[in-house]
C-alpha cells in the first residue's frame, strides 16, 4: 500500500485525488492547500482525507509515502526538492519545473534520495497516443517526414506561465513519446496582446534528424477548439484528432514516393499513392486511472516511469529554448 | 473591345482562355504553347483562336492588345517586359516575378509603357474574401489579434518553385488585401524530403503592427485537404474554410477584453465573451469571371487593379524574405 | 423544503438523487432499490440518506413528501397510483406509463388527491429546445412544412419496451413542446430482428393539422450516433443537433414560396430563397437541474409542471397507436 | 461504331451528349429539342452533330441506331416505343415510364423488336455503389437487418411528378442493384405543402424477406443537403455519404449478436460488438462515362444491361405502390 499526499487542490487537484481514491494499493492519506475553502470540498468528498494549509505538514507527515503536487509551476521545484529531502516519492504536475537548470538539479535530487520522480503528462496514458507510438515504433509510417500540432480555443488564461508553458507542453510530451527523439533546434515565434500578460499566441518549429520537422500552434483565444496532429510519413499518414468521440485516429494509407527517372538524377519522378483509410477501435480507459495504477507499481516495485524526470527535462529544455528563440523573433536557438 | 492572346495552355490556361471567351468586350484571339497538342486542343475547343508554339509572334500580333502569362514563375518577366515593350497590356500569373528584381523592374517597365500590369491573385475576387475583407475594413472583428491560415492536401509536386511560392502565394495575397499592410518582419522553416526538390513543407510568421501576427502553415503531403484561415479580433472572430460548400465564413461573436482590475494594473481581469455564430449568405459567382471583367475594365478604363503590380510586388518580397529565412532555420528577416 | 424519495438507482436513478441533493427547498430523504448492492453504492455516496429495498417503505414514510420514480414502464402506473394513494406527489420516469388506459387513470388519481403529476420529460429543460420553442412560437419559421427527427444509434437493448418506447418518446416530447398539438393520425413501420425481443428499428409518421407531416427515425443497431432533428418553415429552417458541442441550433434563412405566375393558377412559380445560417448562443445549464427546481416549484407553489399528465398522456397516446399500425405494417391509426 | 441520337437537351442531355461524344465506339449524329435555343446551343458546341426540333425526324433517321430519351417522363413510353417500332436501341432516363402499364408494355416491345432496353440509373455506376454491392454480395455485412436512405435538400422543383419519383428513384434503383431483391410490400407517407404542386416530402418502408426493412426520406424542401444510407448487418455496417469527397463508404465492424443464455430462451443476451472503421478506397471515374460505354458495348455484342428494363420496371412498380399507400396516408399495399 502507497500512501499519497496531494498538494494543490485547484483545477486539476480533484481529478488526481479521486483517481488515486480509486487506485488499487494507493491512498490517499493527506491534501494540502492554501485557500480554507478547497479543504472543506475535500472534507465533505472524503471525509477519512486529513487537510493541511501547510504543505510542508503534509510532505513532513512520516505516513506519507508519495507527494504528488499539483500547484503553480513556479512552485514545482521547491515542492519537488522538499520532498525527496523528507525520503517521498514525488509525481509532479506538467512541466516538471520551471527552467532547465532547476529540472537538472531535481533529477540529481531524485538520484541521490534514491526515490521515484514521475511527470504527470496524461496524455502519454491516453489509448490514443499508446496506439500512434506503437504503429511508428513497427514502422508502419515509413519515414517520418513531418509532425504537425494544433492545440487551441477560447480557453482560460493562465497568468503564472505563457501558452508554450501551459499547451505547447501537452504536446511536445507527446511528440517526445512518439519519436523517441530530442529536436537539435528551434525557432518560435508568438507575441502577447494584453498588456502585462504573458505570451497567449505561439508557435514553434522543431528541427530533427533526417529533415523531420515537427510544427506546434498553441493558441488561448481562437473561437473553435482544434486538437488535431497530423503524422505524416512516406508510406502511411495519421491525423489524431482528440475532438473526434469515436475515431480519434485515421491512418491514411496514402504516401509519396520518389522514383528516379529514366534519365538519372535530372528527372525525378513523384508519385502519390492514394488508398484506404483506417481507423482503429481504441479502448476508453480514462488516462490518469492508467497513469495513477502505473505511478504506485514504479513506486512500489522500483520501475522506470514512463513519463520519468528525463523526460519531464527534455520537455523544459524545449520549452526554454522555444520562449528565447520567441523572444527574438524566431532565431534558432540550439537544445544541448 | 480588347483583344487578348494567351501564353501557355497548361492546368490554369483553359480556365483563363473559357473565360475571358466569355467576358462582354474581349475576345481571345491568339493562344501560344510549346507543346503542339495543347494548341491541337484549342483548336478542336475554339476553332477562331489563332495559335502558335512561338510567344514572341503572340507578343508582336498587332492585332493583339492584352497578353495573359500562364507560364511557368521563371519566365513571367522576360515575357511581360517583352509584352510591356510591345506596347501590350498585361495579366500574369502569380507569383508575379521569381524575385524582388524582377518585380520592381517590371513595375517600372509598366509604368514606363503606361500599360496595365496585373497579377493574377485569384482569390481576391471570390465573394467569401471580399465579404472578409469588407467586415475587417469596418471594424466589425475589433483590434485584429492574429492571423492563422493553414493550405495543405496530398497534392501536385511543383518542380519550379517551393511550397511558398505556389501555395503560400496564395494566402499572403488574401492577407494583404485584408489587412491592407505589409509585414515588416518575417521567420519561415521548412524542409525538403526528397533530394534534388524544393521545399515541400514550410511555416511563415509575418510580425505586423501593433502586436498582430500572421501565421502561415503549407504542405503539399498532407493525408487531408484544409484550406482554413482563423481571423481573431478582441470583439468578433472569423472562420474561412474554403472547403465548406454553403458556409464559407463563420463569425463568431466572441472575443476577449482586459479591463483593470480594483487593484490597478497588477490586477488585469482577462473576460472571454461567448455568443453567437453567424453564417454570411454568400455569391456563387466564380472568382475568374469577376477577374476577367475586371481586367477588362482596367484595361478599357484606365483603371488601377484590384491586384494590381504593387500588391504583385509586396507578395514576392515577403516570399523572398521567407526563402532566406527558411534557409537560416527561422532567422527574422526585415522586409524593406 | 420538499423531502423527497426516489424509487430505482439503477441507470438515471442516481442523476436525480444527485440533481435534487443539489437543489435548492429540496432534500432526498430515502432511496429504494431492489438490489443491495445498488443501495450500498447510494450509502457510500450519501451517508445520511435512508435506504430500502421494499419501495413500499418509501412511499408509506411520513417524511417523504414527494415520490420519484425511474423504475421500468411496467411498474410506474402502479407505483405512481399508490404514492398519491398515500397523499405525496409524483414525478415520474418516461414514458409516464404503459398504456393509454393506465395513463388516464393515474391522471384521474391525481386529481383526485390533489397532488403534482410531473414527467420527467428531460429535454424539454434542454436550453436548445426551449430556443426552439420559442421561435417557433414567435412566428419566426413562418408556416411549418415539416418535421423531421432521426435518433439512432449502437445502444443498450431495452428488454421491457421496444425501440419506440425507448428512444422515439423524447421525440414525441420534444415535438409535443414545439408545436403545441396533438396529431390526428399516425402511420408506423418497424421490426424486431431478435427473436423474442422487441422492436428495434422503427419509423412513424403523424399528420398534424394544414399538411403539417412530422416524422420520427428510432435505431437501436446503427453503426453511428445520430440525433438530429429538422424542422421546415416557409420563411425560416432549423436544423437542431444534439451532439453538436456548441453549435445545437442552425436556423438558416431560407424558404420556399409560392407566387401566381402572370398566365394564373396554372402558372405557379415556386421559388427557392437562399440566405443566412445563424447559430444562437446557448445556455449551458444541466436540463435535469433545470428540471428539479420547476418539480419543487410546482410541488411547493401548487403551479402545473411544463411536462404534467396531460402531456405525458398524449405521448402514450402516439405510443400506442404507432404499436398499433407497426403491427399493421404502417396502416393508419386515428388518435383520439 | 453505334451512330446515337439524343432526345432533349434541358438539364441532362448536354451530360449525355458531351459523355457519348467521348465514348469510343459510339458517335452523337443527332440531337433533338423542342426548344430553339437549344438546340443553337448544341451547334455552337458541336457544330458536326445534326438537331431537330420534331424527336420523330431524329427517330426515324436512318443514320441513327440508338435513341437515347431524355425529357419528361410522361413521354418517355412513347417515344421509346417509337424508337423500338423503328428498329433502334433505346437508353431512357429514370424512372423508365410513369406507370407500371406502360413499362409492362415497353419490355414487351423491346423483346419483339430484339433491340435493347437500357435505363439511365446513373448511380449504378458509381464506384461507391459498385463496391458497396460486391461487399454485401460476398456476405461481409453478415445477414441484413436494416437498409435506411436519405436524400433531401433545397432542390429544384419538378412540376411534372412527386418528390419521389424525382429523388427516391436513385435510392429505389441502388436498393435494387444491391439487396437483388423485390420488396414484397411498402407502406409510404407524404404531403404536398404548394396549392396544384405534386408531394414535396415523403417516406417509403419497403418490407423484404427475413424482417430486413428499408426505408427511403426524401424532401425537396431542406435547408441542408443530405445523401446518406445506412446498411446494418449483424456481422458489419456501412455507412455511405455520397457527399463525402473522399471517403465516401466508411465500414464499421459493428454488430450485435443474440447468445441464448443459461437459462435458455427466456435469458437471450443481446451483445454488442465494437471494432475498427475502415474506408475503401474508390475510383474517381466518372459514372455516367462508365455507363455509356456499357450501353455501346450491350448494343454492340448483344449483352443484357446492369440496369435493364426488367430492373426499370421492379422500380416503377414500387413507386406505383408508394403513390397508392401516399395516397392511403400509409396503408400498406402488395407488390405483384
Amino acid at each position: 500500500m502507497v500512501n499519497v499526499g496531494v498538494i494543490g487542490y485547484g483545477y486539476w487537484g480533484p481529478n488526481l485525488v479521486r483517481n488515486f481514491a480509486e487506485t488499487k494499493d494507493a491512498k490517499v492519506v493527506c491534501v494540502s492547500d492554501r485557500k480554507e475553502d478547497r479543504l472543506t470540498l475535500v472534507q465533505s468528498r472524503f471525509p477519512y482525507i486529513k487537510v493541511t494549509q501547510d504543505p510542508m505538514e503534509l510532505i513532513n507527515d512520516p505516513l506519507v509515502d508519495a507527494v504528488i503536487i499539483s500547484t503553480p509551476v513556479s512552485t514545482h521545484y521547491d515542492l519537488a526538492s522538499k520532498a525527496f529531502k523528507a525520503g517521498k516519492h514525488v509525481l509532479v504536475e506538467k512541466p516538471m519545473t520551471g527552467s532547465v537548470e532547476e529540472g537538472e538539479k531535481l533529477l540529481e535530487e531524485s538520484a541521490r534520495a534514491k526515490k521515484t520522480l514521475m511527470v504527470d503528462h496524461t496524455f502519454i496514458y491516453t489509448p490514443a497516443v499508446i496506439k500512434i507510438k506503437e504503429m511508428v515504433g513497427k514502422g508502419d509510417l515509413g519515414r517520418l517526414l513531418y509532425y504537425d500540432s494544433v492545440r487551441v480555443n477560447l480557453g482560460l488564461f493562465q497568468h503564472d506561465v505563457n501558452v508554450l508553458w501551459d499547451l505547447a507542453v501537452h504536446d511536445l510530451s507527446i511528440m517526445d513519446f512518439i519519436l523517441g527523439e530530442q529536436p537539435a533546434e528551434v525557432s518560435a515565434t508568438g507575441v502577447a496582446h494584453l498588456n502585462g500578460q504573458p505570451q497567449d499566441v505561439a508557435y514553434i518549429t522543431c528541427y530533427l534528424q533526417n529533415n523531420l520537422i515537427a510544427h506546434f500552434h498553441v493558441n488561448w483565444m481562437a473561437p473553435v477548439k482544434v486538437r488535431r496532429t497530423l503524422i505524416g510519413g512516406d508510406r502511411q499518414m495519421i491525423v489524431y484528432d482528440d475532438l473526434e468521440p469515436s475515431e480519434k485516429i485515421k491512418v491514411y494509407d496514402k504516401g509519396v514516393s520518389l522514383n528516379e527517372g529514366p534519365e538519372g538524377v535530372y528527372q525525378m519522378l513523384v508519385s502519390y499513392r492514394s488508398g484506404d483509410m483506417w481507423a482503429p477501435h481504441l479502448a476508453t480507459t480514462e488516462a490518469l486511472k492508467t497513469e495513477a495504477a502505473h505511478f504506485i507499481d514504479c513506486v512500489t516495485n522500483g520501475k522506470t516511469p514512463q513519463t520519468n524526470g528525463e523526460m519531464g527535462l527534455r520537455v523544459v529544455k524545449i520549452l526554454e529554448a522555444a520562449d528565447t528563440s520567441m523572444a527574438n523573433r524566431g532565431q534558432p536557438v540550439h537544445i544541448l
